[in-house]
């Protein structure tokens, strides 16, 4: 781990169904382009209400991969 | 979207299940009363513990409507 | 609840499956050793990433218990 | 000032011209069922963007008022 | 406690004396029209001044109550 | 809305007029090579004096966009 | 003071009757076990509500002590 | 820019028209005794309201100047 | 309060009293070479801990006063 | 200076040797790729231990740049 | 790392040399009580001032270990 | 230390070779006319880039004193 160098992107992924999953789908929609993703840190969770009830998760969160 | 005012309400739902349970318990109580809530925002995440276990999970959230 | 104190910690759970369960296992470890556990904050919600899938996640949370 | 009690409400107010309009347009709104209101705090700026350019901006305030 | 909901209120008490005064008076004016309000928390303290000395202290606060 | 993910930038706009100038400013350069900004947030408003006038308005704000 | 090492706990003393005797309260029981407590910080100032008034005052804090 | 020792002061400019216009007074009245102001940065926007119309938006910014 | 410009300045008081005292103690002290001091905020609360007691307390506080 | 755009990257710089050159580290990294880094701000300061020492300091840099 | 526990503590290091040594006498110290620290994050720096110099940095940080 | 107040004054240090440097000389310029400076709070680490290089350490900080 000597001198390396990490870049973080902030993302927003969306889910009906929960948190976890909407974290899931940011870092797999990431992961298509970015090799060597390592971590990622929640920073906002907020979501959209249709008719009293959750309609979608919106899960803000900085993901961290090495620059090569 | 022209000019419209939203209001915001501060809520905590709790739930023994979890996170995304005591959101929807809060979301589901205020929309009894409140139409048109569009959106919410996860501002706090506590818990009471009993016996070296989660007994309630309290989330509090910021709920956001429209003013008619 | 007159004049009594309370001591807060500060620990990190780690998981496979999510957030719950996070929190739930450093809420158990904690019960081990100490007794009179209340109350629980989450602090921060991070996570390791293998293969575009969140290998672990990790919530950090402050746990409050009588000082007797 | 003796002993008064205000209570503080969270509006978003939403203009497309700009970021003073936008707080107006959520006093006004907020001013036709609240007497007294006395002051106001901005608490975030957003907005939206349609084609390059800002279609609305979205301010919200903090607006506080006299409990009689 | 099994799935309540709570509401906060955002109160400014105004006190000649000090904090808790002020404190006291936000909690006895919102007690006039809310029940069940179970706790605050204070999230501002300021105050003004008259010939070198506090005119006024005011407390900003939280107060959370049981959404029946 | 359904499974998007969005990407957040962080971008500061210059301009000798106002806030809502060096916004307008910041978005249309990045529209430039991004589509699909839908939205910003002002993070920080700062500027630079010369002669005892405002010379230039910084606005740092985060524009996100759809990830395709 | 040289080389020193200290270390913080945090605490939450409850009280009664106000703010300083909660503090006092939480230093008091901490050096029943603890030598050096030399200083302390206000984190966060609480409480809980019964009938319209405070029952108890809940201030957290950190307290620092030398490592011997 | 070698070695040079800047330092800000904390100011808030009142203004009927505007958030620009009240930065312009606050730092137009510095300027009269303070040489070599070389930026700002806003810390706070407020206002009173008078009738459900701002009467004067209050901004609130840290200038910086070099130490001669 | 059209135009105005405010100073802030940011002090601590000590006390072995308690938080007003400390304030009191602040203002009286600034009031001494500046005229026109309006209002406080209080900062941050600490204190120095002697024998299981605080042997003072310290208030940080900005205060407010109008540039003539 | 007129209407220039900047952009904004977070990346984490690595050394075992301190601060300064982890900083150095990340910043040189970023200037194989893009021209034009003007200027730099610490977001955070952690570290891995190993055997009792710091084995390795990271920092974590916003890096700001003109958009051409 | 599958279902560890990790827990944090709050130290401040103490040095005359500067930010570096501050942090390696914190985490020297506990190292000799406490095994299996991981990691740490600066949380705060600041010092103390005899004529004119730099007597002491006092750096906070928290450090994290595995629970067994 | 009884009933004593002090001022915080909040100051820029730059400097070509690193954080402690520019902190002192920061400290070193305002003992030039402030007696009885007694600490400092880093508040801020930026910095200038030429060259892909640090050309400019500028570090923020609020200093202490006595005020007599």
């Amino acid at each position: 781990m000597s001198n390396h160098v990490y870049k973080m992107l902030e993302l927003t992924g969306s889910s009906p169904s929960g948190i976890e999953d909407a974290v899931s789908t940011a870092i797999a929609k990431a992961s298509e382009t970015i090799r060597n993703i390592h971590w990622f840190e929640v920073v906002e969770t907020r979501g959209h209400i249709q008719d009293g009830k959750v309609a979608h998760w919106q899960v803000t969160l900085k993901v961290g991969f090495t620059l090569e």
